[in-house]
């Protein structure tokens, strides 16, 4: 399946890796890079340590990196840290990307940029970014507002000819398909390769999502209170609703009194895999996710479904 | 374009003109209905003259009637008017349908069922309805939470054989070919159709809406207070948002203590058309609608888009 992303970025199938902090490694990415897409490595909310290690794990495989923009501004090394590795592409999301631009280009990189509105795309497309990604409010993890059926060929008229690639809620075949019928040259997916098995995620978690179904997520704030991360207010993080998001979601005043006891709570149960209070960030998609898989297997089914029904 | 709902209907295009309350009135179904597809008369909150009259409009052309179903259920001698013009069928969304399965059916009627989750997918499988619409939150109007994105492939696998139609974002021949690849049988459309000529909108409430942007729609129930509608609290309005939605959203408190003089005051802007305060309700397709046009004209676009995507 050729198109402009493929092209773009020399890969065979127009499948990314979603950057997912903590869950898509230097394993996850460079799986995902062997099985003909491009595998980003989740640079989260930014640890070199953790990131130096992934590049390893990654070893020779050619994958990229992506960053959480408000998170890597306060701490931009990590960029440098990131081009010594000569990713293939660099993503930025949530925040003003343009202080990066120059460097990932000089760099040699491909800069991509995932929004969440139409007013983003136009911003972005203005710094002469090579790839957006135009992200629906089913997505798994954080995000915003608008659903992806619209989305996508919106920013796709805005940007053109900038390749757009669709994110969120795309998780077989019928869902690239979908998204290249809306205009898209790709997909960006998360939640369907956290549960594969090179994810660095907790089994459980990995469990929880496959049991999850999407009637049942929702998008708050409560996990980023506890974790104490200063997420811009409308931007919130999509789960499928577990204990602690069912007993503090719309209650977050309450959360906030009690919240150096919640944090010791919340700590423990993230190292005892507990998924009743640990956050496992996943999508609508959740839905159309019945195994833990390796993640070779999900992309040669992902485009084989969309090429037999692209083909009918 | 043959599917099972263009089949089981027997129309040429599988296309279904959203029953708007207030605005699918006889001209516009006929006109579907004309081109191909087949138009639902808006039944909405329930008028018995208004509905005659309707019908009455739409003449000769084989139509179909949709109702919400918690207001039917108020008065259920309008599905018996309704039976009596022989529609070719009736559509009923949010509450329980399933008092109403066999008046249909035992009229020769076919019964779609518009739902918004997963689970209610299910239970109107259970009933044994002809088809099933699964509207998506981007929807203009009253609907849910979940995404078109995922809601219909997840319905599609869930129901089968029951033909499933997407809801919610579908506004040109993009959105139709993609709903065909996430597993729909077709599209039911209604933001696209209230900027038609043929639609009972005000005509600034179209200009309105080709003016709108999909960024700045909210789903609300500023306007279900004002109108007095008792509406269940999970389901809400999306709209465009206007000068009322902006100063009342999130303070519907403040709204209900000042509730006497905001509808004298709200009552007169639709007289007026001033749609600064009158709701016209619009979901995130607007972004893809750029003039009001005959809906002949709408409905040869799309199919000819989607027919010429689903064909390459
Ligand atoms: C577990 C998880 C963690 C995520 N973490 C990040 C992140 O650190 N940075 C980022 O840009 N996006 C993150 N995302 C969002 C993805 O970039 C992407 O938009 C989303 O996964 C696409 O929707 P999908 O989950 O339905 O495939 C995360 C998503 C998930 C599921
Ligand atoms: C102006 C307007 C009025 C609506 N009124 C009704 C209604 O009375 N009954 C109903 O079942 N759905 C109603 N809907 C929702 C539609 O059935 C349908 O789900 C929706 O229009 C599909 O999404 P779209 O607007 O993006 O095409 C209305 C939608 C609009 C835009």
């Amino acid at each position: 399946m050729q198109t402009l992303l493929t092209e773009l970025l020399g890969i065979e199938h127009p499948i990314l890796l979603a950057p997912m902090g903590n869950v898509s490694g230097g394993a996850l990415a460079a799986a995902v890079s062997h099985a003909g897409g491009l595998g980003l490595i989740g640079g989260g909310y930014g640890d070199a340590d953790w990131l130096a290690r992934e590049f390893d794990v990654a070893g020779s495989a050619q994958v990229g990196v992506g960053f959480i923009t408000w998170s890597l501004a306060r701490q931009p090394k990590l960029l440098d840290l990131a081009l010594r590795r000569e990713p293939a592409a660099v993503m930025f999301s949530f925040g003003a990307c343009s202080p990066f631009v120059e460097p990932v280009r000089a760099a040699g990189a491909k800069i991509i940029c995932q929004v969440q509105t139409l007013a983003q795309a136009r911003e972005v497309a203005e710094l002469g970014v090579d790839v957006i990604v135009a992200q629906g409010t089913e997505a798994g993890g954080h995000g915003g507002g608008r659903s992806t059926f619209t989305l996508v060929p919106a920013v796709a008229d805005a940007v053109a000819p900038i390749p757009v690639v669709a994110a969120g809620g795309i998780a077989d075949g019928r869902g690239l398909a979908a998204a290249r019928m809306l205009g898209a040259a790709g997909a960006l997916i998360g939640t369907r390769f956290f549960a594969s098995e090179e994810a660095l995620g907790h089994p459980n978690a990995k469990r929880f999502i496959v049991a999850s179904e999407g009637d049942t997520t929702l998008r708050t704030r409560v996990f980023d209170i506890v974790r104490d991360y200063p997420w811009p207010k409308h931007i919130t993080g999509r789960v499928p609703i577990n204990a602690f998001a069912a007993r503090w979601h719309g209650r977050e005043a309450a959360l906030y009194a009690d919240l150096e006891r919640q944090r010791v709570e919340y700590q423990q149960a993230v190292e005892n895999g507990d998924t009743d209070t640990a956050v496992a960030f996943a999508g609508e998609a959740v839905d159309l996710i019945g195994t833990v898989e390796p993640a070779q297997t999900i992309v040669e089914r992902i485009v084989s479904q969309a090429q037999s029904l692209l083909g009918g």
